[in-house]
């Protein structure tokens, strides 16, 4: 049973905690937090031990009367790994101390790809993790882009991917972040860093990316290119979209006309927190035209990471393989096509469900 | 056991049923839903028998699989309560179905108050609906502000209310919906209907109201304004708000300072959907300057009307008190102070609770 510390109890922090607990061969050592509020009262009500991630902010905790066990270094020396889900740039600050520990360390893509040994997408380069002392799972959005092109990359060959993404303003909670109305180039520089950033688990497939930033909290949203080397038809695409556990290919009779009914559906399909793990990508978005292939895919940015830091715990602990770690995840979160059910998503083919009357399913 | 049928499975609709299933006396007899999409796979997913709300598009149900057990007319035959979640306008088309086979039906607030024998909210006029054939739940609106102002009125004598009601332009997942960037005084005119909605189940209450819509989709919020008879302290107001079942004081502490955070807090709380039932009033609000009282409260306009409606099928069927129905209801659904999770909320006095490390809570 892996002991996996949580540094970092925010947006990322705490849908982690909540995936480790759902793991067969995990268990929440503790969370770290800065200063008490709803979520660390969340933390507190699901039996997490709490550490202080500031001491200089330790008494919010007491003021709550929420106990405290220790603090961060406390908590490396007490867990097999970390996953630190500090905003960024925090995490670089904590590096030393999970080194001083030996305790291997898992950051996110907020950070420097200097910040640890490997970047990390669990559909790109696994492998490259096995043992490492420390890994960094890149971005929401790169890891939408590696789980795309790894596989076009795979079957068709990818010549060159050019990417628009069309980025969520902020989380839903987080009231202080713009654009309020503005389309807002970011970064204004042409191509952005997110390309650059794929490179760094799918070195071989080259990508340019533009950014920008639009008033929406729920998710980003790509529009994608990617010209192919042996183009199929795009019924090969959806086919080969379909098979893939970490894309959900969302049919049209669903009638999901954008990110809001994609979130309703998850809450509907009680998904946890709504969250949505697999890029979601328009079956009827798929289109093939001479080399270039085109589609539509929504990235739920609170989410789409906790499974591969899940990945990256066992990666770094050496106790899966990428697909014993990715089923294993898989299966403990409910990912897959049906979104969580049976009876939402359709075949591989496109093909909908038979549904009976008394709900069962006459295919799943 | 009740038989319930829900005829339309919208926003409201779904969760009523889900509200059904979730209660000890309750059995969802089927739904009814116009058009196949996601929502109605997730009713088949969910075990709920299908009738066609629209026999012209019944085939869209055809065309992905799903199996129909009827029309409405036949769901209103096999049920022993209808609740009717229809888009405005389309219960009053309805209600003669209901009417010819005797069944007992609720009508949400979207209808005018002739549509039914009462209009109904739990806290102010249960009794009113006992064995009647039908009763109207009120609006979201107007359930949060008969919520609020039936205690105040009992405690301290409520002189007049003027409430300014921010109202949302549209639900998550409506794309139609209006204002992007805009606030709208609606309806322009003054007093808006509101106030008067409240005198159907408050009569002796005198509420004006001013109403607008604004570009969010999350919740409403309520600037409230009561001129007191016999104004108490701020405290006094806490203490009596914090003891009502259905209103949610929100502690400072938690930082909750907005309906993002609200939502995000009951989705860490795992409330179905996100679900926030109770008129959530931030405690930091309640004021008291000479007979004015003044606070903020914000209002789930996706739910706060559910647990309503199953008070609503009680009353009709003439199967339990107000307070036997209420409290079945809240303990159904894990309603109360704490956000269906002791640690979050605090006591009556305001007083936060002790959450020691173990997660245990010390005094819940």
């Amino acid at each position: 049973m892996l002991r996996v510390g949580v540094v970092g109890y925010g947006t990322i922090g705490k849908r982690v905690a909540d995936a480790v607990t759902a793991q067969p061969d995990m268990t929440v050592a503790g969370v770290a937090k800065r200063s008490a509020n709803y979520e660390a009262a969340t933390a507190a009500e699901r039996g997490y031990p709490l550490y202080a991630a500031d001491p200089d902010r330790a008494g919010s905790f007491r003021a709550a009367g929420l106990v405290l066990a220790g603090d961060v270094d406390d908590l490396a020396a007490g867990a097999d790994v970390i996953v630190d889900a500090t905003p960024a740039g925090v995490g670089a600050e904590n590096a030393a101390t999970y080194a001083a520990h030996g305790t291997p360390a898992v950051f996110q893509g907020g950070e420097a790809a200097d910040v640890a040994e490997v970047s990390f997408c669990a559909r790109a380069n696994y492998d490259e993790a096995v043992g490492a002392a420390s890994a960094r799972v890149v971005s929401c959005n790169t890891t939408a882009l590696a789980r795309l092109l790894a596989p076009l990359d795979e079957a068709f060959g990818v010549e060159k991917a050019r990417v628009t993404l069309v980025r969520r303003g902020g989380d839903p909670a987080q009231t202080g972040r713009g654009p309020i109305n503005d389309v807002v180039p970011n970064p204004i520089t042409v191509p952005s860093h997110h390309g650059p950033d794929v490179g760094t688990v799918l070195p071989d497939v080259p990508v340019d990316t533009l950014g920008l930033k639009v008033p929406v909290t729920l998710m980003h949203t790509h529009g994608v290119n990617v010209t192919l080397e042996r183009p199929p038809e795009a019924d090969e695409v959806r086919d080969l979209l379909a098979g893939e556990s970490r894309i959900a290919l969302v049919p049209g009779w669903l009638g999901v006309d954008g990110a809001g009914k994609l979130k309703d559906l998850a809450l509907d399909a009680g998904r946890p927190r709504g969250d949505l793990w697999e890029n979601c990508v328009w079956a009827d978005s798929v289109a093939v035209r001479d080399r270039d292939l085109y589609c539509f895919q929504a990235v739920h940015q609170e989410s789409d990471v906790v499974p591969e830091s899940i990945d990256a715990v066992r990666a770094l602990a050496g106790t899966a393989t990428a697909a014993e770690s990715v089923a294993r995840t898989d299966a403990a979160l409910g990912m897959g096509l049906s979104f969580g059910a049976p009876g939402y998503g359709d075949g591989p083919t496109g093909r909908p469900v038979s549904v009976g009357v008394d709900g069962a399913t006459a295919d799943d």
